[in-house]
């Protein structure tokens, strides 16, 4: 079918979309490292997992043999309100580069949560609903996430309890409503409903609250109230899997026009994005059955993949949950106050760090005045108001196709576009008023952090 | 087709979106009466019009005997980049509401304008940049209109003046901030840039302007700069022209499964979405060929239908505009601060006008309350969180899948879902912190209205 005209948006029919996950590490021949029990230093068991998280997500945590994963019928009830998502070819962005390039970009914006963690968080409410529970705790910082999963546990009508970092909640007061409307309880963090939000309060009275200390929050309330579990909505393996659906559709799209893409590029903060888009084509590439030049783009502000170490380290900042194996900068760095939220963190999926290792991926760093360059103007281009993090992968994307407007090649680019920037107008704001800055931290403000590592590395 | 499984979602093909607009006045055996001059009262002339509008517009508002217009080619490669829009199927609102009526939405809102508005901006962009102006004004209240034309403009490199209502401005800063990302200037109004402006400003110097205000000084910015030219949102015949095509894939995605609606219900604030969704419809009905019950939904505060009297009116409180006969609560007329800015109008189309009043459609009128609760009940179970005016015709949706519930009747209802609310979560915010209020005006608060009406009609 390769001579057909392609449509401005390749949508799937129903019977199209992906009937199972695709678990990209059974396919791996060297497997990430295993999780460690923070205590212990051992691998993780089942059982340890299933204390804070579902079992059957601690279940496909530990999974690195099977392949395929069906999705249940009510989570394919549930995508098929908001899926497929388009594989839309960007002709006007193509007209207006003047390039040779063919660029698609997946598009996961178009439903209330305005991202693509609402793929992750169904799943997630759906095996907490099939155990029993009564609810699950999480933390969000922009936001995204914690809407996401507000929206899943409505839908089954389970407790959500959202531990927002105070700083947020209170300058997004937009996206607290959101959640409050899917039902959800929103509680600034740090607050006086835990242990450890008591004692940082009364250690630091006047503190905005960090991720860091949300996190521990909502995994002490998670662990200490009965029929309560932790939900997480990036960085580990059960995210990726989930995510799987949007390669999974995005090849099942190309596939049927007969494109095959040079190049696949996404951006990268904890990696479920990225590691969902890629997989069915990382998975060719492990398999030696096609080759794709794979790039993800992370902020120079926080460049755990371009600088950070390939070690064992802290996933979250209060200490609390296993350590993993992955480029990271440690857990005590601080990212600065970069608007992409959601990729202002320290580590990295450990199945894209070892991929990353093995040099099957590339990645790149980019400055946020340059990715907010190209948020405007794919926005008046395309017209979609993409998400700062989203605008990581557009501003790679643009390079590389001005890169074959000079040397003529006719690549097809295919980019995740993974949401909508109807929340992140501050930051658009700053950028339109010309008071946008960059930051590229120094080797010695990524000192600190990478003196926080474990010692379990040396 | 009658009996294949429908999905989710029905997605036109690029190739059955239409290709030409639909002008219901053209079918209709009784035309609306002609819009007035508001100095001579005579019926407008093309050249009086084409002095506030672009010349090809005001052919088109004043053209009643051509049924089909062609879409030019360059509005639709716009309209593909975010159209079709899909047409759902919302078996999960008839699963929770356990209604044996097959409910369809039309779901206008999966672009960054946030609504339908977009699909006449870029019509009227098109046709101004053709026109060789260099720009255009106009006014925007809550903001959707404002975005979306800021959206067309930028796609056509004209530039867009936004005479921004100042307590919007202030308040609604993010809806601000898109249109800028769109290279707009949004200007709030009353603004020192127009002697109207000045002139309000030094009589009442802490006002914080209104609708009224900002169309006068959009259309003198208009017609006393060079090159420049006023457009509007809703109300006008080229608006519903525009809108045809809302209704023209509707129809053409339920003839594709053989699907006949029974019912159709639209929110209609000025009528553009309605009178866009309805016409195919309508127009099988004027010529005899189906018979279908349509209903407009408005707010029970701005009752123009329902409590309105069908007499000639000014469009605009600064009575600058041509006057036209329609259903209106007079533009003296100060509506309350309901929450669905949209929908706060004291005029109707005069197209919808004409045909409630010969009975070819009903009007309803609901609460703001209940339609907070329709529009919660609506994103926790169908994941769209819904603009409060889109939730007017939500209410009357749930009110009558539940009616067929009682009766066992399996209607078949559709119904226009213009926009997301992400840009209204203030809103939000009073609906969930219980402190949203009902409000009707009494038949002495509608006086002063209809003591404002023109002297034309008597």
């Amino acid at each position: 079918m390769t001579n057909q005209k392609i449509p401005y948006k390749i949508y799937l029919e129903e019977n199209e979309m992906p009937k199972q996950w695709y678990n990209l590490r059974a396919d791996m021949k060297q497997k990430p490292e295993p999780l460690l029990n923070p205590e212990t230093l051992q691998p993780v068991t089942l059982e340890e997992l299933s204390g804070i998280f579902c079992a059957e997500l601690a279940k496909q945590e530990l999974n690195d043999t099977d392949a395929y994963i069906d999705i249940p019928e009510e989570i394919r009830k549930f995508y098929r309100m908001y899926r497929p998502s388009p594989l839309v070819r960007a002709y006007c962005l193509e007209e207006k580069l003047q390039t040779p390039a063919k660029i698609y970009y997946k598009f996961e914006g178009n439903n209330t949560s305005g991202s693509h963690k609402l793929n992750s968080a169904i799943a997630q409410a759906y095996y907490a609903k099939q155990q029993g529970l009564k609810g699950v705790t999480t933390e969000t910082g922009a936001g995204q996430w914690g809407t996401a999963l507000s929206m899943a546990c409505s839908y089954f009508d389970l407790d959500c309890q959202v531990y927002m970092v105070k700083v947020s909640y209170e300058q997004k007061p937009f996206r607290r409503e959101v959640m409050r409307t899917y039902g959800a309880s929103v509680t600034p963090s740090p607050s006086e409903t835990t242990n450890v939000g008591r004692a940082i309060l009364k250690e630091h009275p006047g503190t905005t609250g960090s991720l860091g200390c949300a996190i521990s929050e909502a995994v002490e309330k998670a662990v200490s109230t009965e029929g309560y579990r932790y939900v997480l909505g990036s960085v580990l393996n059960q995210v990726l899997l989930h995510q799987s659906v949007i390669g999974l559709e995005t090849k099942t799209a190309l596939d049927k026009y007969g494109i095959v893409p040079d190049m696949i590029i996404g951006c990268a903060g904890g990696g479920s994005n990225l590691g969902g888009l890629i997989s069915p084509f990382m998975g060719e590439k492990i398999r030696g059955e096609k080759d794709y030049q794979i790039i993800a783009v992370e902020p120079a502000s926080c460049p755990s993949l371009t600088r950070g170490k390939y070690a064992y380290d802290y996933c979250d900042t209060g200490r609390v949950c296993p350590l993993s194996k992955m480029y990271t900068l440690g857990s005590g760095f601080i990212p600065s106050a970069n608007h992409a939220g959601g990729l202002r963190y320290h580590g990295m999926s450990s199945t894209l760090s070892k991929l990353y290792d093995d040099g099957l991926m590339e990645a790149r760093s980019v400055e946020q005045t340059a990715v907010f360059e190209a948020a405007t103007e794919f926005a008046r281009i395309e017209g979609i108001l993409p998400a700062p993090e989203s605008s990581h992968a557009i501003r790679v994307a643009i390079d590389e196709a001005l890169k074959c407007k000079e040397t003529g090649e006719e690549k097809t680019i295919v980019f995740g576009l993974t949401g909508t920037g109807y929340f992140d107008m501050v930051a658009y704001e700053k950028f339109n008023n010309g008071e946008m800055s960059d930051y590229i931290p120094t080797d010695e403000d990524l000192k600190p952090g990478f003196d926080s590592l474990p010692k379990v590395n040396s």
